[in-house]
């Protein structure tokens, strides 16, 4: 099973590297920018496990004690449907 | 229009950070991890534009000349939906 943890920074935090990279992207010809943002993705490849639910809340857990700072980031956990066996 | 950049390192490629949040997580008595990769997200929030191509092409440029370093990381641009005006 694959899963994604995306940590971003609070919507009120202020992210100069998003800003300098908006800025690049006006140089490349970018129009229509309003605002950048840049975050960390945290990819795991997961032995599967049939409790998805159980999965999810191992990986909040860590997410609000390993990857994100819950002062100044927020954090969301994507779990990938896990692959059905195929039939036949 | 919202637009997301994710960045990861070629599967090729060894991820020490990656690694390290790894050893943690086992720390945490989080079981079951095969492997974990670090990645950058660039989230955009972008003026509405009708030409969704178009606008993936433009991501796809700026990815491969600003976000990404080719030789070592691999992208993949995602945008979202533009969300429909509301009826009646």
């Amino acid at each position: 099973m694959r899963a994604k943890v995306l940590v971003t920074l609070k919507p009120e935090v202020l992210d100069p590297q998003g800003e300098a990279v908006r800025r690049g992207l006006v140089q490349l010809g970018l129009v229509g920018i309003r605002e950048v943002r840049i975050g960390k993705v945290i990819e795991l490849d997961l032995v599967d496990s049939p409790d998805v639910e159980a999965t999810r809340k191992l990986l909040q857990r860590a997410a609000e004690e390993l990857f994100a700072n819950p002062v100044i980031e927020d954090w969301r956990v994507e779990l990938d449907a896990v692959t059905p066996t195929p039939q036949g």
